[in-house]
């Protein structure tokens, strides 16, 4: 089946000087990809040789100049803007069969909202997440939700959380993904009312529990996912990059005024920042809705959105949403 | 007013190997410092020319070789283990009046619960918070609280936090502390209910309050307390500490292979590293019970331990309950 990937053009602080390119960039890494690019007819058809891509087929257009600024509160957005590029860009994915995911750099919030309002959740999941990779030490990442999609939580909202993922985590290869619930000791007792009760559901699932898991070995890959209410897990992100900034600042000043170490040390620093930081990344996947959305970060550059792109790509042929309701309904556990 | 404080010499991962050395560094650099160690009388004779000390009076011994493990469940262990360091340390700290301040590398749950178990708390504080001083990029550090304390926090709770720690940071020389509430984003409407609650409190609280801060925001020196719940809070600095950990290592491979970068790079690193990490700090401070109690990292070498000792001999001087005692009379809330 023909899968395309839609792509917001205007969501994210760089626009389309970092859509554009993104889509050129995933056009050309992978042959057999397509895309509706949602944005500016005339700016997209000028750029480069898109003309053609948009003759030959493999790119189509959905015209549109209205953005959802960042700072726009979302439900609102949503409702007074129905020209804008998420807007469009979620009921074209709603209401045709040959598009199967889509990429944003633009507001979270909106993002997340379009979907869960004009989108819909998969039958049976009691609320959709936002999950993301983190980098961990042996470098294989780790799944980290909800990163902020939902505030206060219930059990039955981890326990879907940790469903949703251990299928996505199986769909990319992994055999037996190993989940871990967030909390503040690695001790079966330790942890909040909500981890509490979590934990008794997350034993009796059936999937690899592997307990709690501390905060500070998340990054340790001591699992494959981790499970915690979308403001704890929102905290964990955050957290991790702004002790990444600090890290990096704090190099650069202990290297200040050595010419040398700079010179030799820095091309590889580069490189690990690279690796660890927030452009590694290729997006955020809100799991839970029918068709999969996914969000870049939105200071990202154009490869990490031709990197979410193509995971999007992927993540269309996987007919995930199929396999996540049918997952959920085998819970014995309602609200 | 002679002020002592108490050394538990046997908790902590190294136990005498760090806290001794601690001991007689404290003293060696503050000549005007007393202690009370609690340990083995022996050992503790023995060390160096500790036993001048004792003839001297600057340091006093409580005899006990029972430590409480870091693996042992704090409440049980309190009860049954009424000769342990901690419990020791914290009836003598209570019941004399000579003695200002405790220290301890041990179980931190065990040093919670007994200080609040034994000690008490001070009038009208509804929840005791742990505090430490996590790094920043400008290098004044940011007092954060709760670290773990508490699970499950009502508004008030936070609000009891952010009195407390702008006493302290008072006395420690700030004008007007910038008070900050952790949440998932800067805008007043962001945040879960727990938070939404407390910044309506915070706002009427006359405190300095500048709002709701990001997890990444806490380490830019935006503010100087932040404050959240203990299941946050503790989330917070593990993830710090991972992060710290995970950098270091990528450094390393970073830098594999490179023998120019890693002899001119290493030396700085290395005190980049102690500056940020868990040995840079001296201890954190259960704030809220009669009289301050430093928990060390179960890490900690001497020069940690050393500086929690200070830290705590400076506060003991501070007649902090009396303080935090009539703040918390003036707040208008009330359970």
């Amino acid at each position: 089946m023909e899968t395309k990937v839609i792509l917001d053009c205007l969501g994210g602080d760089n626009g389309v000087m970092a859509t554009l390119p993104a889509a050129m960039s995933a056009l050309d890494s992978d042959k057999a990809l397509k895309l509706v690019l949602v944005g500016d007819e005339q700016k997209i058809r000028d750029y480069k040789n898109m003309g053609e891509f948009i003759n030959s087929g493999r790119v189509e257009v959905i015209h549109t100049t209205v953005n959802i600024e960042m700072n726009e509160h979302p439900a609102q957005a949503i409702r007074t803007k129905p020209d804008s590029s998420i807007v469009k860009g979620v009921e074209a994915l709603k209401s045709r069969e040959d598009c199967s995911a889509m990429v944003s750099a633009g507001s979270t919030g909106a993002l997340l909202t379009g979907g869960f309002m004009k989108l819909g959740r998969i039958a049976g999941v009691s609320r959709p997440a936002l999950c993301a990779s983190l980098p961990t030490i042996d470098r294989k990442g780790v799944m980290v939700l909800d990163l902020g999609a939902n505030m206060d939580c219930k059990p039955i909202n981890l326990l879907h959380f940790a469903v949703m993922a251990d299928i996505y985590a199986r769909e990319k290869g992994l055999e037996k993904p190993r989940v871990g619930l967030l909390s503040v000791g690695a001790e079966d007792e330790k942890g909040n009312e909500l981890t509490l009760e979590t934990f008794k559901l997350l034993k009796e699932s059936g999937l690899n529990f592997v307990g709690n898991i501390e905060a500070r070995d998340v990054v340790m890959g001591k699992c494959d996912i981790v499970v915690a209410d979308g403001f704890v897990g929102n905290v964990l992100l955050k957290t991790l990059e702004g002790t990444a900034k600090l890290f990096s600042k704090e190099l650069k000043s202990a290297l200040k005024g050595s010419v040398v170490g700079k010179i030799l040390v820095a091309p590889r620093l580069l490189k690990m920042k690279k690796r660890l930081g927030e452009d590694a990344k290729g997006g955020a996947i809100f799991l839970g809705v029918k068709k999969p959305l996914l969000k870049a970060h939105g200071n990202s550059g154009p490869s990490a959105i031709a990197t979410a792109i193509l995971q999007a790509s992927k993540m269309g042929a996987m007919s995930l949403s199929e396999k996540i309701g049918s997952a959920i309904a085998k819970c014995q556990v309602t609200e």
